[in-house]
């Protein structure tokens, strides 16, 4: 349960100074990658850096530059780069700090966005979370990411081939295609929640084990935490959108308004799987008292049937000395009618009832 | 369940650059119709086009002129469309994404409406939905459709007839029709939940099984999207009513106020619904409770009548050779008397408690 | 239940153009009976009207004039109304169309204002809605109602008898008493509603059966649909007040303060009586869950008690030749005294768990 | 229960005309008591008054004239109190009709509050509810209670003794210590609810029966109404702190943030509570369900041990003539060795699933 | 539960005049330690003092003076140092009395703040609560505890050590400093709850029992406290930011954004922990109804088997002098084989349906 361990993280802060950085996560040793992309509608950069200190020489150019770290663990190179770019000390906390809420923040100079990259992952059913935070500055745009991989592949090929818009506009719009690529990861998380979702709706109906529903609950469990992702993001890109910062420009604002439709559509689709998830708890425990009322009828069919038997058999078991039944001839078989009849009048009232 | 294919349709557009257009929906093959209506209080041109480009002769006319196009698949004839008329990509891109949820956005020259067309299918008892996308501007109205068939056939008639003060007015009073037309067709689909909820009420009250329980968790699944799609609405038409757009004519206001009625009363109806069939489930899951109190009372008063008599029995089918009452000459009748004295005692204690 | 019937009204009206009367309700036959009140401080006029056209000659007078319609499926007579009257076709269509939500709205020259005249039938124990329109206008006031009989009786009688103050205002006083009587007629519903759910509690805590629970979610669904027809008059009333309508007079404002706090009060008492009437379907669970465990400790307490000495009986019936037991002289009796002990020792340990 | 009965009550006003007084409470037949202390720092006149119009020589004195009166069901007092005193004939109905929920209403030259005086009595496990008027005016202030006795004695001692500093202050003041001494009691009554749920979750331990559900869901039900007497009061109090009368003196202002604080609180505890109740239901309901398992459990095991072996002792009680069995010499102690295996293996079985 | 015993606490004060100090704790004997920290960026004072007097020396000091007071039980100490720093009386008391919900009041010349410092007792697995008063005035900081022993001791040895930011800020930043320690305190709380729940997981698991229940029960009792204690904390801060007292510099208030964040963040960790308790409610219901269904399961295999096959030899343990399969040779081992058979037919339909 990602909540959790998360809540554990963030407690190795405790009694320390504010604005001192602590990374919380579990990528300790995996070696840090600076990659830049600096470019306009003609020239285009793209290499891969070995200090930090090699963007400041991309930093008053005209051109937009993207930098994007893999990593955060390395709190020295976080901290260098704070000091060049003039980062306020609790904002580098922050994108240390990878438990942040998505939120938005502006400073003279600088916005700082914070969200959450989600991967559904198929062979566990779980959630996989990557803080993401962007820093959209006058020409540039840094994105830091907790470990390598990213939704940012598209992005990066239309800068290089040239293909869209992308080369045309300013960092504000770099800025967006970054949001934009990872709330449309959002829907394959949801495609993929809504396959499991029938896969787990098809065991419901046709072998409903208590695993069923713990696995249910699992999925219930996900879906809390990422609708937790998701709701931030609306205010986030809501203050975006009405920010009066000069870094966004006005002709980004539409774009922005269909991230924002696009956010609102996920958060309908995330409630939408919450009540179908609430639906299949009731289906499950109804199916679990459907198979209590099926054993209970079989018990009851054999000894409704039987019992009444096994006394009439009892009493003809008896020792008695003057039973005069015994001695008669048709006894037995007469018995044997009465026994039969008797059961088969306990099939045919079964059978009206419909426990048959 | 709708809303997984429609989470699944929308991730087929990952990726790309925002403004492509991109074709979600399954109507690949059928053939696109252009239909026009261009008309004022004395004239009336009614007429299928072959070419996107043949609106354009009506456009600046100052008649009205409504195109309704049936089919949003043909992503060049969008594309045309768009150019011809200035429609901004992003909205090329809503038009043809048939996913959107209700929504209004105001442009420099049009105005631009999502709404879905909603059809409550008898023989399958789900939901079949369709997106309208309406382009108001100056003179025009342009409707687009998934599929030929929709609910604005006897707005066709009025106009071309003649009849109500449709040919009178504007192109804002004609959007407003096309929009009370699809919010009337919801009561249409109540109508038919409703109905419908009727024969579940009574199948649950003289057979309720497993099934019916299913098929009140589907018809609540429909309820959450009907619910969905009808919520946004209503900002949809207050944005509309609240809109300085000099498109909107003050005459109109009235009867969006009036379509703002419905669209609370629908909601209103919707919500009833809901509880209904929440109490429904109650009821199921009771009656699910009484099946099976009735199988343990039949249980119970078998075996409580039964066992003891039975233990009667086996004590003189004992073999000790000292056990006097088995010489004893009234032993079996009066063994009988005591027995059929019990289970008339038992039978008794039943019908007290009710179980009889 | 009433909300499916009300919502299948409705659809016969699909398709016309708005403004269109079409009457919905069932009441096709009645005579259409026009009442009319004319007075001030000196003067009164009481008679009935045989034709609408006859009001107009009331409606420029500066006496306070009262019109009472009891129907209101004869079309063109409203037609005909809302043309000397000069009412918006809209609003006529709201008067024949008794399905409004309560509602306000003000025109140039009147106030509408609709709202559910509420009965609780006794006999079926359930509700009857009766939907009331109220035109005020200046100097006149013009009620419709779907059927004879209402709630406006002592108003009448108060204001031939000339007792309180009625008398002595304007219009809106007028309008104002008629909305108190609508409200007060409220609490009648509420205590009618309180006596019946003592019944049912009562029926709860003696015999509650199936057929109790199917009671309980009826009354459960009268109360949802009651709300719905007091909760918007809340904002009716608000509006009311609120409104800078020169219909309204100042010292009108405290009586429309009172009226809404009843409305409050009304709407915290339906709330209560939910939460009770959710409250009784928790106990009538819990007494079918009850009566379920009674049922099980008979079967497992007669079952516990004789399957063993049934056993033990068993064991003496059995024909081997070598069974010392079956001859010693004290066989049998210290056999009974095993069984009677071992009968006592279960039941002391049912006393001591307390199932008996 | 409360609510249902008020809901009777009230329903005695209907057809009247507004402003007409009529009581609806109980307290017919008690003489009404009026009480007057009039005080400044320096004097203080403490008497019964035998007329109302006694009160009129105090009204216009620079001293605060407290007069508290004791019943409100002599109608013709109230309204002759109301006369010389100028009071609003709804509000005089309010006053007399002792179901109002508490307001806070501003008149020209007085404030109207009404707050409701609750008691949780011991032996009955139930609140008991008294409706407190206060008219607030310069100089003066009217509480009018239900019933002798009440909550202000320590603020009378306070004001005879001339401890505190309330003889210092105006009659805003005084009207905050009324107030003030109501809230506080509120605390009195959640302390002995919060003792009666530690019985009742007591009970729920020990011996939890159909009753302590009962006694729980009138605990819940008296929680409800409680909770609708005091959120009205956090508008009550914070409208009296934004009111912008004179009457209301700015040193006052902090006290009354005071008491809203103490209202918030007793708010919170209140939902606490509830969530407490909710929470015991839960438990009931798993305790019902535990002891069904535990009866079950016990049915099984006879079941299960003695059902095999009675079959087997069935075997040798047949009566073929060729069962060898029958004739071996150690036939019957091998049988037994057999069957106490068997029930053994059983019991082991038992034991290890942790039926035993 | 904290609750019941927190609202029986503060009845201790009814009755009395407003601002009359009472002290509902239990830590009535302790002696109460006044501890000062008086520094600027050069100097540093760091001693007990034995007089609350002694702190006036350091009052108008332009250094900043922390005075930690450990014990609020001694009144007069209070309401001296109320008096020597001209403290309303109103926050004397909420002072002394040890019930406040977390809140922000602003004085002229000081601001009064409460909050909860919050420990969870591994042993007894619930919450502890201390409360904390803060004063801010200009130089000063004043700090009120029940007890000794408090999370500030990181910024004691921050001071002290001169590490940090702390000595060069003024004492609005000591007092965020203060805050923040709580704040930073609930994520090592929130931790454990963590921890404690996948403990309450495992159990649930492996070995629910009914103890099971109570604890997570007791559980979400704490989180719904602990809930109580966060949520008015938000309000808290935001006050604080959004003051306009001069006591708060601008340089702290994206300090104060920071802590607000974090607020937020444990709200939402709170909501989380408490959807998963009440997930485990309904996993632990389920798994009940399992067991029940393995019980039942067991029950009714055992006695399909046996109950017909105890009846077939009942039957020929008749004594009629006709019965001819008696006295055929093969009868016994036929009869074997038919049981035999019979008990295998069943055992298949049992697997087949799943039951073993």
């Amino acid at each position: 349960m990602v909540p959790i361990e998360k809540a554990r993280k963030i407690t190795k802060k405790k009694g320390l100074p504010p604005g001192t950085l602590v990374y919380v996560g579990s990528e300790k040793n995996s070696a840090i990658k600076v990659q830049i992309l600096d470019y306009n509608e003609k020239t285009l950069t793209d290499k891969e850096l070995k200090r930090i200190e090699d963007i400041i020489s991309h930093k008053n150019k005209k051109t937009v530059t993207w930098v994007n770290i893999d990593g955060v663990h390395d709190l020295k190179l976080i901290e260098r780069f704070g000091k060049h770019f003039d980062i306020h000390p609790l904002i580098q906390e922050d994108i240390v700090n990878t438990n942040q809420r998505p939120k938005f923040e502006e400073f003279e100079g600088y916005i700082y966005i914070v969200l959450r990259m989600i991967t559904f992952k198929d062979a566990a059913k779980n959630l996989d979370l990557e803080q993401v935070s962007i820093l959209l500055g006058n020409n540039f745009v840094t994105s830091f990411q907790e470990r390598p991989g990213d939704v940012f592949e598209p992005i990066r090929q239309r800068i290089i081939s040239g293909k869209g818009k992308i080369r045309k506009f300013q960092s504000d719009y770099l800025a967006y295609s970054l949001i934009d690529a990872i709330v449309d990861n959002y829907y394959m998380v949801l495609e993929k929640i809504g396959e499991y979702i029938e896969v787990l709706e098809e065991e419901l109906l046709t072998n409903p084990t208590h695993e069923t529903l713990n696995k249910i609950h699992r999925l219930k469990g996900d879906l809390i935490y990422l609708r937790k992702s998701v709701w931030p993001l609306r205010d986030v890109i809501s203050s975006l959108q009405r920010s009066e910062s000069k870094l966004i420009q006005e002709s980004t604002q539409i774009f922005l308004r269909d991230v924002y439709d696009h956010t609102i559509q996920i958060i309908d689709s995330i409630e939408t799987f919450r009540d179908m998830v609430t639906g299949m708890i009731d289906i499950y425990l109804s199916s679990v008292s459907n198979k209590m009322n099926e054993v209970m009828k079989v018990l009851t069919i054999f000894a409704s049937i039987f019992i009444p038997l096994t006394f009439l058999v009892g009493v003809y078991g008896m020792n008695f000395h003057f039973m005069p039944e015994l001695d008669w001839k048709w006894s037995y078989p007469i018995l044997w009618i009465i026994m039969l009849g008797s059961a088969g009048t306990m099939v045919y009232f079964f059978r009206k009832r419909g426990w048959l």
